[in-house]
C-alpha cells in the first residue's frame, strides 16, 4: 500500500475553514427559535428533524390530563404527593445544584440517594437546605418508576413516533426547582421536552459550533454526602465535556465571540423540539409552589445520515486545533 | 479582538481524522443500493432523504403512459419522431461522448447545436458519425421544450413533492446512446431519475468521500465543431472538478484504495433516488433501437441542514490537505 502524500495545511487556513463553517451556520439558519402555534403533522415534524433546527410547539401538550382542571389528574404539589406517597425516588444531591457539571477542571457527578417521595419533596422545597435535590435520573423512569402518573401524560409524542418510525427510547420525568441548573452538554437523541410545572430556559448552541464550546478533558469526581455538607472524590478516569457557560461568554475570546446562543423559554404545555447533538444548558424556574417539572422523550437519532458524521468530523478537527485529545492520559486543561 | 490561539495539528493527525470519516461512512451505511419493490409514501421517502442514501424504486414509474402499450403514447423511436417532427432541440456534440468532462487537465464543454429533432435522431443513431450527440440540456426542458410529451410522463413525482413540500426545480429529458458517458460530478439537488428506454449504469460515491474523488482545478475549454472534427478552445477561467474515474480506480493510491463505489443499473420504469451532493458517473446502454432515454426531477435540497455544511466542510478540509485551492490563479494540477 502506497502511503498518502498530503500537504501540511497552515493553522491560518484551518482557522478560516472553521470560521467559514460558523458563518455558514449563522447565515443559513434563523437567529431565533421559531414558535409554531399548533402541533405538526408527522411529515412537517420530519422536515424539521431533517433541518436539525429547534422549534417550540406552543401549548401543544395541553390536551394531557396533567393540564386539565376537570381531569382529576391535574399536576400540583398536592396531587403529586397524593399519587406518589408510597414511591421511592432516585434523587441527585449536590451542594450547588450542579449535577453532571464542570467545576474547577473536574466533571462532578451528584450523590445519588433513594428517598420516599414525600421526603424528597420536603428537601426540594426547603430553600435553606444545605443540599440541592433534583430528580433527573434520565433512565426511562416515567414508565418504569411512575406507573401512577402514566394516565396523566402521553406515552409518546404520536407525530414524532410516526415521523421517526419508532417509539421513544426513553421517557423521563424531571422534578426540580430553581436551585438546580443543567450544564451545557449534548445528547445523541432527537428530544421532545414537555414543560408541565414552572418554566425552563434553554440556551442552545448548534453542533457546527463545537470549537466555541471549550471542550476539555475533565477528571471525573463524585459528591459524597456527609452528615454536614459534601465530600468530592476524584477518580482517575477523564471525560470530555463542554466547559463554556452560555451565560458567561467572554467576548474577548476569539471563538467565544463567534458563538450564537439561542434562548428559549418553555412554559407549561409547550413542547420543545431539541435536535440531536445540539448543546443545551437548562435553567429551571419554579412555579409558585416551588416546583419545576417536565417530561421528555428521547427518540433514537439517525446514525447513518450526515449529521452524525458531520458532528464527529467537526469535533475531531476542532479538537485537533485546540489540543483536546480524547485518548490522552496526560492533562491538557490548565485548570486541572 | 483577541486572536485565536490554535495549535498546528500534524498531517498524520488530520489524515487519521479524514480516514476515520471514510470508515464511519462505510461502517454505518449499506455497501449496496437497496431496491424497493414499490413506491414509498411521502413519509417513507423523506426518511430516505434524511439518511442521504440512494435507493431504487423498482418499476415505480410503470403507470406512465410512456410505458403502456395501450396508451397510444408508448415511447419508441417512431413515436418520438412522430411527436417531435417539428421540434428543434438543443444538442451537445463532442468527439468522444464527453460533454462536461475532464480531459488532459481541462474541463471540456460540448459544442451546442440546435437541430430539428429528426436530424438529431439521424446523427444520434449513426454509430459511424464523427460526432457524438447527447440531448442533455438540464434546463427544465421537459415542460418548456417538449409539451407534446407531457401527457406521457408525470409532471412531478407526487410522493417526493409531498415529502419535500415543493415542486421540482427542473424536469429534464435526456436522449442519448451508448456512445456518451456523463463524467463524475455532483449536483445540489435531491434527484429522482426515471429510466424510460435503454438502461443507465450509475456509479455513486458519497459526499463524505470527497478526498477520494481527486478534485482538481481544471481549465475550462469548449469544443467547436469544424466541417470535419472538432477544435478545443481553452478559456482563462478554471473550474474545480472531480477527476476520478470510478471505472479506473488505482488501488495503489492511498485515498483511491479507500473509496467505495456503489453501482446500480436502472431499467425502464425504475426510479433512482440519487441524494443531493452524491458524486455520480453515468453510463448509457442503448435499447435495441439504439436509444437511451430518461426523465429526471431535481428538487431543491435543504441548504439550512447539516448536509450542506458537512459537504462544504469536508471539501474544504480535504482540499487543504491535497493542495486544491478554489480561489487560486496559479495552476495546481500537474496535468495542466
Ligand atoms: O431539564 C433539564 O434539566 C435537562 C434537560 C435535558 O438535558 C434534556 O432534555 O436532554
Ligand atoms: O444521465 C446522465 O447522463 C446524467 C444524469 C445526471 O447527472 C443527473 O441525473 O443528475
Amino acid at each position: 500500500m502506497v502511503h498518502s502524500t498530503l500537504q501540511q495545511p497552515s493553522v491560518d487556513a484551518l482557522e478560516t475553514i472553521v470560521s467559514d463553517l460558523l458563518d455558514l451556520q449563522h447565515e443559513l439558519t434563523p437567529s431565533f427559535v421559531p414558535i409554531r402555534p399548533s402541533i405538526p403533522t408527522a411529515l412537517e415534524f420530519l422536515r424539521q428533524v431533517h433541518t436539525n433546527f429547534p422549534v417550540i410547539y406552543r401549548a401543544a401538550a395541553f390536551d394531557w390530563p396533567a393540564f386539565n382542571p376537570t381531569s382529576g389528574r391535574r399536576w400540583s404539589k398536592q396531587y403529586l404527593l397524593d399519587r406518589l406517597r408510597d414511591t421511592t425516588v432516585s434523587v441527585a444531591e449536590t451542594p450547588l445544584g450542579n449535577a453532571d457539571a464542570p467545576l474547577d477542571g473536574m466533571f462532578v457527578q451528584p450523590h445519588t440517594s433513594h428517598l420516599p417521595f414525600p421526603q424528597f419533596m420536603d428537601k426540594l422545597l426547603d430553600l435553606d437546605a444545605d443540599t440541592v435535590c433534583y430528580m433527573q435520573s434520565q433512565n426511562n423512569n416515567m414508565p418504569t418508576e411512575f406507573p401512577q402518573l402514566l394516565d396523566d401524560v402521553a406515552m409518546d409524542i404520536t407525530w414524532a413516533t410516526e415521523a421517526l418510525n419508532s417509539k421513544p427510547e426513553a421517557a423521563n420525568l424531571w422534578i426540580g426547582s430553581s436551585r438546580s441548573t443543567t450544564s451545557l452538554h449534548k445528547d445523541p437523541y432527537e428530544n421532545l421536552h414537555v414543560q408541565v410545572l414552572g418554566q425552563k430556559v434553554f440556551k442552545l448552541i448548534s453542533p457546527a459550533e463545537h470549537i466555541c464550546v471549550k471542550e476539555s478533558m475533565l477528571t471525573k469526581a463524585t459528591y459524597q454526602k456527609l452528615s454536614v455538607g459534601f465530600n468530592l472524590t476524584a477518580e482517575t478516569e477523564r471525560q470530555p465535556w463542554p466547559t463554556l457557560d452560555p451565560d458567561a461568554v467572554d467576548s474577548r475570546d476569539y471563538w467565544q465571540s463567534k458563538v450564537r446562543v439561542l434562548e428559549v423559554v418553555l412554559n407549561p404545555g409547550d413542547i420543545l423540539y431539541l435536535p440531536a447533538l445540539w448543546y443545551h444548558k437548562v435553567i429551571q424556574v419554579s412555579d409558585k409552589e416551588g416546583l419545576c417539572c417536565s417530561v421528555n422523550y428521547w427518540y433514537d437519532m439517525d446514525f447513518t445520515g450526515p449529521l452524525w458524521q458531520f458532528a464527529n468530523f467537526v469535533q475531531s478537527i476542532s479538537n485537533s486545533l485546540t489540543g483536546v485529545d480524547h485518548n490522552s492520559d496526560c492533562v491538557k486543561d490548565d485548570n486541572i
